[in-house]
């Protein structure tokens, strides 16, 4: 049997209960955007890695090298916010063919050093190495939470409203009009920047992993319809999702008609959003959108509602209809 | 210019020190086997990250998957081991080709699993990937030791004693074996077995990172002529070797002899020895040694003398004659 026939949680599934005996009180493994160990008498320690491939999570000649260092951080970094933590720490592992330019891995680091910068996160370490052909570059990201608030995907409950941080679907298109070799315009232009340097939505998380309202959380990396699934099969629920609340960008929008593309579509099944999926109790929400917006002066966005029926399972409407979804979630391993 | 001509440690001396300005107190960042950060009260939290790359590391043809499980693992615990460290958690990224067999993965874990139970190291978490052709693994392992005690490559005083845990070159030797494709007999049949599958010193490592008589640590990973470097330049300190103390396994003297290779160059240059090269006060020396032997029922072996004079460099001695070296360190860049 072939990896691609299982795909990536089929694999992990394969080893993780094997594992899990292992895992010692208070530690939380596999199946979150971060594991969590104790750290000391008020905070858990929160922890995330990432790996990234060329021709695989990107294109040499299709990503400058200063957003390519910052994307390997920042993607770990949206990890951290999606537990609500404050990044601590990170480490980098590096291999590259030898014949790599000085001054090209100069400006990934540079790009590295800028996003470490923004947020305050040291290097602490890491490793470098030589790679036969491929750029290789892996971060592990430590981060810090107050002891028990990490916000988990298992911690939706009934009639939950599910929201998002910002407009879905940016990346996808970015990446499209890439693969794609379309000319950019502005529009365009900018879906590929939110593709190529993504922001970690690292201030949200963290305000938003204050409030005792807010239930379940994760970073959208693979589109939300196949991540909210994560967040119902750890629940135990269902939802509801009405597409019509998706938020779209006046980028996305603009370039979707440009091209002929169904944006709809791109929101929904595009990945690398890293946009905040969070549920928040029903009676916190009027509250805390309010205060949301206050504090960011951009609205979070209700797409739907937890429900105590259709366990594990999205029901799609669009303007009081059932609506059907083209494209299922990302399998790592599929071609 | 190409990194092949500034080698590992060049490109690292370009961006650490840009980096370090975001380290916080107490914190101990790129240099050392393992980056330390404070954890609680009464202890330092020590991380470590490495990066193994098919072809580079491994060739899949001379390595069962259950070794390649084993020592992705075994090489980041000897790094928690040369701090004197316990460790705590780890974190796997991978990277595989979609047609990778699933039997072979489930070997890969299988011999991942194996090291982790022994030394009771929950695997907490990681990320799973495509890759284009080329397994890739990364492991983060996270550990601990009691505040202040970690041991440091910075920590060699003058006179102290250097030592080492166990024989040299196996590793190397078992290399050899393999690139040539000789028949191995039940010697070389040992030194392959020790480079597929390297046993970490936790054990050794914990015991020493209690006495105050040890100084530096490290674990010998390039081989002992380019590691014993790191120690010189960080404590500002030259060292003397005697080779003739170097200890070499009766397989790898045995295996040198029928193929006509000199064991000793293998032991101060062979890479992948994962024994810890340490430096003891020459007052605690005596009794160390003693303690040690008792404890482990195999010798520390004492190779040489730290000196005030000469620093940065090794002066090599046989049998009271300089003796001079055909081999330079290991370039992770360099063809």
């Amino acid at each position: 049997m072939k990896l691609s026939e299982i795909g990536e949680f089929g694999f992990i599934n394969r080893f993780s209960e094997k594992f899990s005996s292992l895992n010692r009180n208070e530690e939380c493994g596999i199946g979150d955007d971060c594991a969590i160990m104790p750290l000391d008498d008020q905070h858990d320690q929160i922890v995330t890695t990432d790996l990234l491939i060329e021709d695989i999570h990107f294109l040499r000649s299709e990503i400058t090298p200063f957003d390519l260092g910052y994307k390997a951080l920042a993607v770990n970094l949206s990890d951290i916010a999606a537990m609500g933590g404050k990044p601590t720490a990170s480490f980098l592992s590096i291999a590259l063919p030898g014949d790599t330019d000085v001054e090209y891995m100069d400006q990934v680091m540079e790009g590295y050093h800028n996003l470490s910068e923004k947020y305050q996160v040291p290097l602490l370490g890491g490793d470098t190495t030589k790679s036969p052909d491929k750029i290789v570059i892996n971060v592990c990201v430590t981060g810090r939470v107050k002891k028990g608030t990490a916000k988990l995907r298992s911690a939706a409950t009934n009639d939950d409203f599910i929201c998002v941080t910002g407009p879905l679907g940016d990346s996808g298109a970015g990446l499209k009009i890439l693969l794609e070799k379309i000319n950019p315009d502005s529009s365009s232009r900018k879906l590929i920047s939110w593709h190529n340097r993504p922001e970690p939505a690292i201030n949200e998380g963290l305000w938003l992993g204050n409030k005792t309202g807010v239930n379940a959380m994760m970073d959208i990396s693979d589109g939300i319809a196949s991540d909210l699934l994560h967040i119902l099969s750890k629940s135990g629920k269902g939802a509801t999702v009405y597409v019509e609340s998706i938020p779209l960008s006046t980028a996305l929008k603009e370039t979707a008609d440009h091209n002929g593309w169904n944006a709809l579509e791109l929101a929904l099944t595009g990945g690398e959003d890293y946009r905040l999926l969070l549920t928040i109790s029903s009676r916190s929400f009027k509250k805390l959108e309010k205060e949301y917006n206050k504090e960011f002066q951009i609205p979070i966005s209700c797409v739907g509602r937890i429900t105590e029926k259709n366990p594990g399972q999205i029901i799609w409407m669009k303007e009081n209809q059932p609506y059907s979804l083209d494209r299922g979630g990302f399998n790592h391993f599929r071609e």
